[in-house]
């Protein structure tokens, strides 16, 4: 069965714009996404994991090496072909643990060869796709917050039981959460480079076209597919000329001073709001073409890379959408 | 001893609809069935199992390999042959572990002749029948989410202990419950497909019939079963015309105007209560022998659809049943 | 030391009366005893236990085989041969792990040889006995649930470490319990087929009564038990023929009507109360020798089969036996 | 260094009563201590058992043999000789595992050798002596249960792990415990046969008398212990005699209605209370050379066989030791 | 870096001497030290052992034993020459675990050769020198009773998995504590010998003299040292002529009047109080030289031995040792 | 990429401070970072690592032995030869065990092969270098104070599972927390030499250049890096400057009272207080190029070395910092 095509998803504007800016520039940081529960959260990020071109791997290679740097993994990998695999989309099941997200000691090889081997996690499996964890506020803390690093750094480090290693992991990392059901720590919120918020549609045409959509897909999912396949074939164009892009877009120091009023206008503590809201503007940009941010490119990312940091204000009973467009309007309206 | 003939139970209509619904559709996604202790809902599930036709299942083969599909299992499973087993019921143990139910490393076959087997679980034993939970609020909420997930995906992947397995597990997820000891969270019960509630009866002659069966049944129960043999044959036809039928059904636009209007009337959050509403009418349109959903199959499946989904509603004190009819009156009355 | 007889125990009438029902139709589902400490709950029922002939096991069968149905356990159960055995009364530990209740993989013989074998648990000791629980209420709830499904079923099936075992486990299970520390959940109570009430005698020559026999017993335990011994056989002649007759009762759709009424009028949930209700009068009827169940046997076993399944009623402080006494003379007075 | 001489010991005469009693009939169940701390509990208790005649062991037995009764353990016992040894003190450790106390799988020589052994735990050792255990209501309730069950039928039976070893476990259980620290359960309190109170002295006189003693005691124990060696042996007498005249005390009738009325005026539930009075009582006479139990007897050993069985009465403010006493002043004053 | 000199301590002269005290006589029971933090409260401990001359040890013995009684322990111990090593000094860690407390079974040994043998612990240590143990308040109470245990007894005996271990354990326990953190259980305070409060000097010429001796200390510790040498051989002299005199020093029934007079003034629960103070009077009679315990000796050491066994006095506000300052004006002044 | 250059981080000039002054005279004990999350916290102390020069170490040495000190580990440890490798920076997982953090038995070795080998952890690594904890208040409090020691006495000492092992571990122990969070305990806290407030730069044009900076690292960080390399290297001077004039530094008298004067006025507890400011004021000095400490150097750094040892001062709502400098105002303005 064919997945679900990106572009047949109906709405949902906010959350697909920040999985593509999260495809343009990984090194922001991973993505949140706060919402009412079946809004499709997990079928967004499928289906644009699912609409990148298959990326080459060598063969036999449990950590995904890449032909264009290969066995640079601990191996073992040592073919010198390399075949296509779909981009990974791992979905990190609830009550993991750490040995199984980090890789451990393959015991039962060390209990009877006497060589230590180890045996990757789903953080190696994750590499150069997307990590997933849905309610990811039930995870324990110091999970999440491994799983911050090492999407921030791209590199998984495994220290224990005598062994040191250590493979590259780089992914998008999305957590999806029903605030109504147990926050995230604001420590581990703020880490996140960027959220956005779901919600049910209210238009009966929407919900109409949604079940009309889903019935077509569940009818044939494989000729669904193929009627989308254009417009997700523009969505892909976008991302690879955003990607190409980025490294040359030009950030102006206005805008840089636009980022630091808004945060300081929200109220933002710490420097990471501003640090990610310019690389959020710079990787729009680069989605629209664009070759230097400009203010709106900044403004129209403001709420996805501020919300999640904004101080809980008591005398201000407005949501943080709300508390940043305000903030906007007066600043620049 | 023979078990109790499905036929002979006395009343519970909704909850007997909604097992043959799913016996027709198990993509569904599970029923979830709510009610007083002692109103026999293990027993109607247990009855549906035994009435269903034995299945053909490959010999020695742990995984419930169908001869129609014979060796897609992980194995072992070589034989050439196939005998004839009743449908699977398996009962989950309160306190049964993740291994339990998914499978494991078979540890200590791994130890004594160093080879990784995997051990299947109640899983892949539940494969092509029923899994039944009583009391299902009492199961940590992840393993609920993933008995969901495989229910939801009729495949379960095991990956750990450096062991990749996956094998099918198709099969209709029954969970019972009562509310008055604790709930379900909202997240995990809008998972299920459907939800019925069943009562102690409260007419006297009801619960003198139901005596008097039992009566019978104690006293012998295969001339019991004997007796309802005949009517337990017409379930059976009806599944199986329904099962056949399913496929071929058209589902018309104006009916999904129709789904759409009563989940929004009622305040549903999110997608999955007008789709599952959708799937059930269709289901039973099928049991129902129709070529067409109609409105009137809509509105007949819309409270076990949509009754476990709907938001608390502090000023309206009427039960969730009572609501739907109600918004049901409203729009079609 | 020889047991303290069962017929030299002064008064608790009902608790005795409820044990010879249970040792009539095991399948009732087991016997709760409320109560006060120090009032010879667990005396009167190895005092049963005791009285009851002894039975024939296969040689070295740890499953407790019958010669009537030899090698019908998991084995190794090899020998022709069979000796007399007392009853069994397993009197289980508070702080038992579910491994030594079921069961479990012999782990030192599978380390050792590589064959794995079942190590049979307190379950396979008490089949063909009683099963003693003292402080029921401060054992775990899934512990509880598994030995009621067994209880229940007869059956003992265990499935796990790559086991498979099936074997018998028929037994009269007794829990005892003081209200005061703490209770069974509703749902657990609902389980137990009868429940009795014990308090300390309150008139003096009972008390000296008592006394004197324990000073008896103390001074000569053999010469006090064959002074009771005629007394004893006369219990378990009643036994015996009660067993014989049960199969053969006849239970008229009027006293089905009187039992849904006291069920209705009492506010009893489900239909447990009122099956347990039937057949604990058919198993009375048995034990007074009589052909067909009068309204009298029903009324006489109301309480024991009634007590702990009624809902609690704010309205009503009067305790539960009062409120069916006051049901019954209602209804039938 | 000589222990601390039982005669030796200021004051403290019911404490002393009490563990002569419990010497004299052990199944009366243990006593146990009240009181403040530093009054010197263990002392008494240590003293007693070091002031007891060795007692006859055979060689290499671990479960403490007697030469009359030889080679009835478990064994490794096969030794024809025997040797004296202290009578048995032990003391249990805070924090003992229930393996550690019943005695467990020897799991190093299983492993090793295949064979499996029984490792005895301190019920094998304090077999013939003294099991003291201090602060008692610190101990987990499962294993306090587990100690009176062994202490009240002298057999320790040990089945799981495969094993099944059942050996002799007579002794004299004795706890203590500071009711300002907690306390225990009041159906763990009414198993144990006795309870004393012990207070610090207040007359300045009898302080100084003790530390008079205890610094002649450090000075030099062994000329301490001779000096009191004659009281010691006066003591050890008494013992004696009361043992072997215990089994031949005969208990009138009056003496039974006295104790039932006591119990009954002073509100113990159950029946362990007037059962305990009435083998106290014996003991006491025991030890009095008495031939027929009085009621003298029955009303100097009432307050330590009752005072922890009284139900709390919120009504009466006064202790268990002056309640006991006011209605023992009402019956028979 | 050589030590901190214990005469270099400024001020603190109730913890040196409760020091000295316990070094004089170790059976008094440990010492607990009740202050701010910061107060140098383990580095007088540590100067004390560090100043004490080094004891003759068995080579390769981990028991600590002394050529005065050599190849006591459970060995291995068979070296026939002993060489110097310094009192020993252990630190107990924080999170310790019982078997590393009390040693345990050499598990690694026991499965690659089959020998049971034992591995010392911390308390084998700590023979023949101190024990320390910082903020005792956290630990958990089974350990310190059980290390107080085997202060007061001079002996660790360890009896599990199979082993039955018993080896020499003689040392100074001295635990700190800030009551502001949790207090230890009165059970537990009570067993302590003596305790002393400390507290941040508030003179500023007293603070400005530590910080001198710290920089002069850290500048050149060996030179520091040697300035102080003559000072620490004078406290070391003192500590062996106590040692000497202790045996034949005389306490006269005066003074123990008196002793019972102020424990029952001050209101101390038990008897550990009267007999510690004279055991406390004694050892600091020797320290001064003396031949016989005189009031004033007694008067001296009270508040350290009575301090921590004061009942709580809801009336009287003022603090342990106001309360015994009081009480000995009142008798004495 | 190239590190973040440890000049080019804009403010956080006490941070910033408190880092040279630890860099200076490690033995001060460890840096407390307070304050807002993203204020860039981890990436001062990462940078001051980076930019001092690399270290020589012994070639295959798991413990970092200098070739100055070399063979000085447990080895192994045989080359002749050494290398440079960057200042050791380790990032202390949260979660991290015991044995992790501290090493352990090589427990597969030792199975495999019976020789017990040691397992450096994570303080082996961090010798000569950083230690960093993040979120220090989440870590288990047996684990800070375990840090705390290494990090004050410069040694790991590892007894246990029969190892005995001891090697250098000299590193600046930096933790950051959030005191929104939950604190860490006074007893801990106290522990720390120095603390430091960071928080969000309120100015525009402090957090543009911020973001300036960040940007064009990320466009290239190694031409970032060379930019800022003549002022790292002036940072790199001064403190070697520093460490080589330390051990020379007078502390005249006066400033010792100047000490006592504002820790008595502030009200800190215990020595630690004045002792660490001594210290710290010593090494500020150093930094300078001073010979003598002067009163200056002192109310420098005053706030950094007590702000953490305040007790809470109900009647003052003031913060610490503020306190500090009013008593510094009174005493010295």
């Amino acid at each position: 069965m064919a997945r679900f095509p990106f572009s047949a998803i109906v709405g949902q504007d906010e959350m697909k714009l920040a999985l593509l800016i999260a495809a343009v520039d990984p090194s922001i940081g991973g993505v949140m996404v706060f919402g009412d529960r079946g809004t499709g959260k997990s079928t967004a990020a499928r289906a644009l994991a699912s609409l990148l071109p298959p990326i080459m791997v060598m063969d036999g290679c449990r950590y995904g090496c890449s032909p264009e740097a290969p066995h640079t993994c601990p191996g073992p990998c040592d073919s010198t072909k390399a075949s296509k695999r779909p981009v990974p989309f791992v979905d990190l099941p609830l009550g993991a643990t750490e040995d199984r997200v980090l890789g451990s000691l393959d015991l039962e090889r060390a209990l009877r060869t006497g060589e230590k081997t180890f045996e990757p996690g789903l953080l190696a499996r994750a590499h150069r796709g997307f990590l997933y964890i849905d309610e990811i506020n039930l995870l324990e803390d110091h999970l999440v917050d491994l799983l911050l690093d090492v999407s921030a750094s791209g590199e998984n480090v495994v220290e224990r039981e005598g062994l040191s290693v250590r493979h590259k992991a780089k992914f998008v990392l999305i957590g999806s959460g029903n605030p109504e059901e147990g926050e995230l720590r604001p420590q581990l919120l703020d880490r996140f480079g960027l959220s956005v918020e779901v919600r049910t549609p209210r238009e009966i045409e929407n919900r109409v076209e949604i079940m009309r959509r889903c019935a077509a897909h569940d009818a044939d999912s494989e000729a669904f597919a193929a009627q989308w396949a254009e417009e997700d074939e523009k969505v892909l164009q976008q991302i690879a000329r955003g990607q190409k892009k980025l490294a040359k877009i030009e950030v102006p120091d206005s805008v840089l001073v636009d980022a630091a009023g808004i945060c300081s206008a929200v109220g933002v503590d710490g420097l990471r709001g501003e640090l990610t809201l310019m690389r959020a503007a710079r990787a729009y940009a680069a989605l629209k073409g664009a070759k230097v941010v400009k203010r709106d490119h900044l403004l129209h990312v403001a709420p996805m890379a501020l919300r999640h940091r904004l101080r809980r204000d008591v005398l201000d009973e407005s949501g943080s959408t709300a508390r940043i467009d305000r903030a906007i309007a007066e600043h620049f309206g």
